[in-house]
């Protein structure tokens, strides 16, 4: 009897040509749908939740499945580790509802962005940060992020080009904080348009620099021009942290692990 | 005119057969020395601080070396990073006495050794944790670590075989404590044998599965024999953090630095 499985993958995206399935590079996706067809011996097509760009990290994405194994949803999980290669983890599986989608249904997802303020590249973080040596105002980038918050048009920090039909999305929260060595953006919301969170961090950079002034973001916003904002800050200091379903049936206990 | 050139070195050990250098693997001081020779266009003999294993990294490893070079000390790291592999950084070059040698000074290191408690290895630490799921008790390994404090002989934690002369070293600190999901073990000491953060941290493991009791510390140290202490933890939750001297003429700013 077919059944559809959820699963919440972790990976370190350095070695990948990113989350979707490519046909000339190794992809989250291939890796994935090749362990299932391994573990299951069928040809199982993945559903993403978030189309991670090449370099970019997860800690808690998503994709469901349909299959005809008896396995369990839950001994999906280590049957897949064991068959994955060690950047990629399934840190759960469980089975869902059939008519679960994880792009259909009221999400909210979690990124953060890293920039390492040392005066020096640090080789143990050079594939989580963003090295940045000049010192950042961290108070001017609070103040601009302030202003990313809430419902807007995000065609301003959305890659040119992109189909999207609308691109008004809303953000939950947008917060500057240093940690230790390093400065650290975290955005919440309820959708992100692509390169959003990149366009995001390289804008707040410029207003970190004095660049730009924390008042230019709402121009920046009303301008609807991908040219009015910064730069598109580098893949691997974005990590997905964690990816989370306003509701899914016969899991409840699905929000308190993600 | 001939000048001693100190070196602050971070790296991820990874990709490495360690610190020393090899005949048939990649190792740090032969990457630090073919970027020498680039540099200067003299064959250089790069003297090392502490020779880390396969896997291990420093934040602040030493090394010196001679040159004829007319480059001032301070600009070897600019033009040495120039030529480094990404995960291989001199993090600050200095001139200092040419009777300067890092194995006869007086010297403080601090070892930190990561330990991830979470329910699945996570890919993006993979490379700098030991994972173990089962939860440790701390505060057994927390009464261990006090027995390894101040000058023991300290064979039983050393790996079998060592040609040392005296086994007898000064730890002036052996802290466990929790960082998040992770068990950090940061151990400061005069001088380490062969493998003996990963032994001592094997054998605070048996202390956190409640195998080996904390009063037992003692007699294992008494004993001499390495058949006595616990396993030897793997390589890659171990890093060197820094590397002190008691003095270092011309150099009065370096301890504030490391």
């Amino acid at each position: 009897m077919k059944k559809r499985v959820l699963l919440i993958i972790s990976y370190e995206g350095t070695a990948y040509g990113g989350f979707a399935r490519q046909k000339n590079a190794k992809t989250i996706t291939g890796e994935l749908e090749d362990a299932l067809a391994s573990a299951t011996g069928e040809e199982i097509l993945l559903i993403g939740g978030s189309r991670t760009d090449a370099g970019v990290h997860a800690m808690g994405n998503v994709a469901v499945f349909d299959t005809e194994s008896p396995v369990p949803g839950d001994r999906f999980a280590p049957a897949l580790n064991r068959r994955l290669p060690a950047d990629i983890r399934v840190l759960r599986s469980f089975e869902v509802s059939l008519d679960f989608h994880p792009l259909h249904e009221a999400s909210v997802k979690t990124y953060a962005y890293r920039i390492l303020q040392t005066p020096c590249q640090d080789p143990l973080r050079r594939n989580f940060t963003w090295h940045i040596h000049r010192p950042l105002n961290l108070n001017a980038m609070k103040e601009a992020a302030v202003f990313l918050q809430g419902e807007h048009d995000f065609t301003s920090f959305c890659a040119a080009g992109s189909q999207t039909k609308t691109k008004v999305r809303t953000l939950y929260s947008v917060e500057a904080y240093s940690k230790e060595d390093e400065i650290v953006l975290e955005v919440r919301g309820n959708g992100f348009l692509y390169n959003m969170v990149r366009i995001i961090t390289g804008t707040l950079v410029q207003v970190g620099f004095g660049r730009t002034s924390p008042e230019a973001l709402p121009g920046i916003l009303d301008a609807k021009d991908r040219s009015k904002a910064g730069p598109t800050a580098p893949p691997q200091g974005l990590t997905l942290l964690k990816y989370e379903f306003a509701s899914i049936q016969n899991s409840a206990d699905f929000l308190k692990q993600i």
